[in-house]
């Protein structure tokens, strides 16, 4: 009977979460220094908040909980007999299943929105990071449970916001060590161009195929157009914006011509323009921003500014995506709410840094500053006034829990465990000392109280 | 259209998050300054993990996931087909779920030890503060998804753990502001017990009737004792234990006797000795350590000390509750693993600091200091060059999002999220200065940029 976990899941170590918690602590205080608030939501929503969001494909991998009532049924003959009349039911197999675990942190936060929205003071800033599941066919950087964080500003259509998003990016990254190409681009350029080259009804089909550029090469997306019924002159008029330019400059000189007959163009354009010179001068030199026409992601709801991050090291997938949405909250009755959000992706922060290594020598260290080494069980208790005392000036210590006179077993428990010192409690002339050695070295000191506080913050 | 969520679920908003961060930081600090280490496991383990470790009662709480072939399954007549097919594989209901949520963290606990045994330094103490969830009927004080927060030595049987647990406790609830009273008990007790009033076989029986005295009072119990088959006889034995004892020392003393003949009893009582006398002194006065002979809880697993804590205001329903176990990694085929460890409840302790206040005003906090004024789009963009001054400062700001002339608006959006400060950019005499309102007063007052670090500080 060797237990084991389901595919897809991870179980995550001492060792894995002081990793974790340094993306995570980082991503968090920059969320909340730039004014974003936390809330958290179940991790069960009602099925009918979630079917119909992610689109088909999306929908197929949301997974579903069996309703209790079920539970209790104990025999075959019983569960079938539910089952079938739950099939009679005209709502499907709405008895069967009501609640679904999230598929994502933007649902849940438009459903949060929609329905406190007395209680919120708009515009609401909102940041969350929580677990979401997803029922996708596990492989190496796909998990079926994974973390998002997510941070999105709702009721405010001010480029500020952007504004705001991309210098929270930059100063994240750069407190990560993530050397980063911040890629942005204008779901109303995208429109704009549909318009161009006289595709409009097809923009979707458009930019899904150009999206793939870098995965399918520029043959592979002509082929794609085509397949979609775009016809040929319309691939050609677009295909200019596949070369190369030197600069974001260069790209909306471009485009301001291409656009110049196109409303929603020039209003991409326009915000584009105003984006690009405000952000000038104020992003860090590990950041590089780039004005990408191909970038079309989550083109669903996207209706502005769309964002991308990739790392410029290591792995090529994107680290962080986001987007300005004009009607989020729609879906569940809400209208006329704009917003803009980005979400980083943890699990391949973790991964980059894995690859490109964590700052700070975060393999090496541990909670625990100091181990008490215990010889004698006389004496035990009194390990605990000591220990109580390192505490009390917030020192992380641990008594070796039994007492032995096996020191190996002791020194190899502090070696294991990555705690730097080990201790012996001494009493000299009537006086309390620590005799304490650094694991790797080979002399003991001894300290009074006040010596070893000071010792140990070092 | 109104959304809603599941019901026995929550959402939390940003007064409830920094309440409920300021429980979790307390708690997680205390753990980590004793030495334990955070792990963290999969919301989903295996269907078979979970099943047969809570009782039938238990079992039937576990909340199921239907398998994600069945989701593929798009009309009726499939999914029927899918599920006789599953009612006929031999394994029973298998085939329709294979994964479920966990239901506590003491289960994923044991997993974890026995698939990373390798890996683990025993003896290893590890923490884990993670959502479990529960298909139970939602009422007052009882959610289907809530969080549990453990810490457990696992692979040694010293009682130093036991002494280190019981002090974590008092630290970490002296540390939230809540007066406590500290139930501690022995399962050998209780076995000796039922050895001498001539019940051993029934000791189960027992110890779940006496643990209801609270609730169903003295007559009750016995009630329920006679209903299980106990003897007259052995009743009447048992009610001196019931009597009210003055102090922790009368309890010890009045069961030396009752268990002299017991040598189970006499190893319970030697090891309640020990450590109600090396206890005392060494926990605060806010504490109060109680020798609870009908204290039974949790029995199916515990086999030594058990503990609970009740908040001596408000709520009468325990905060915290734990134990010894010898064998809880048995049932996944690794033996002789003694531990021992306590969960604090999250929830119940957010209500009781809900009905006796929490410390340090945190009602009326914000995790943003300060708010930036706007009321000019020409210079908008320079509010950015100021927030990120500030920033570097590690002062939470944000501005307001939208260039408006309308002062009240962004006043209420500061008050509403409160914000304790409101600021203007000043620039005199070519200094960058800032023209500050703290809310609810009526000056403004101007600092330069060290100026206003100080102020925002206090």
């Amino acid at each position: 009977m060797k237990p084991s976990i389901p595919r897809g899941t991870r179980d995550f170590g001492p060792a894995d979460m002081l990793k974790r918690r340094f993306i995570f602590d980082t991503i968090r205080r920059n969320f909340e220094l730039f004014g974003f608030q936390p809330i958290e939501t179940p991790s069960m929503e009602n099925i009918s908040t979630l079917t119909g969001k992610y689109g088909e494909e999306g929908d197929q991998l949301i997974f579903k909980i069996l309703n209790s009532r079920m539970h209790e049924s104990k025999n075959k003959e019983e569960l079938k007999k539910e089952f079938e009349l739950s099939l009679e039911s005209a709502r499907n197999s709405e008895e069967l299943t009501e609640r679904a675990l999230r598929y994502d942190l933007t649902v849940p936060f438009a459903r949060y929105v929609v329905m406190h929205q007395n209680e919120i003071t708009f515009p609401f800033k909102r940041y969350q990071m929580q677990p979401v599941w997803r029922a996708d066919k596990p492989q190496k950087g796909r998990y079926r449970e994974f973390y998002q964080c997510d941070a999105d500003v709702i009721g405010s259509d001010s480029l500020l916001n952007e504004l705001e998003l991309m210098m929270m990016i930059d100063k994240s990254f750069s407190e990560l060590s993530i050397g980063i190409t911040l890629k942005i681009n204008n779901r109303k350029i995208l429109a704009g161009i549909a318009e161009m080259i006289g595709e409009p009804d097809k923009i979707i089909d458009i930019t899904v195929a150009i999206d793939k550029v870098d995965k399918i090469g520029l043959e592979g997306v002509n082929k794609e157009l085509a397949s979609k019924g775009v016809s040929q002159a319309a691939i050609d008029k677009l295909q200019p914006l596949f070369e190369t330019v030197n600069s974001n400059e260069a790209m909306l000189s471009y485009l301001k011509i291409f656009l110049a007959e196109s409303e929603i163009g020039k209003k991409g354009l326009e915000e584009m323009e105003f984006i690009l010179s405000s952000i000038t001068g104020r992003l860090s030199d590990k950041t590089k921003l780039e004005f990408d026409v191909t970038l079309a992601r989550g083109l669903n709801y996207y209706t502005g500014t769309i964002f991308e991050v990739k790392a410029r090291q290591g792995m090529s997938s994107s680290i962080l995506g986001g987007g300005r949405y004009d009607d989020l909250t729609g879906i569940f009755g809400l209208k006329g709410m704009s917003g803009v959000g980005i979400s980083f992706g943890i699990d391949r922060i973790y991964d980059v840094l894995e690859e490109n290594g964590f700052p700070g020598n975060l393999e090496n260290k541990s909670h625990t500053r100091l181990l008490f080494l215990n010889f004698d069980t006389g004496s035990e208790v009194e390990y605990l006034d000591r220990a109580t005392l390192l505490r009390s000036k917030k020192i992380t210590c641990e008594i070796y829990p039994h007492s032995t006179k096996k020191i190996d077993k002791q020194f190899d428990y502090a070696e294991k465990n990555k705690i730097p010192f080990v201790c012996k409690m001494v009493i000299e002339e009537g006086k309390e000392l620590y005799e304490v050695k650094e694991i790797g070295h080979k002399e003991w000191q001894r300290f009074d109280l006040a010596a070893l506080e000071e010792k140990l913050k070092n």
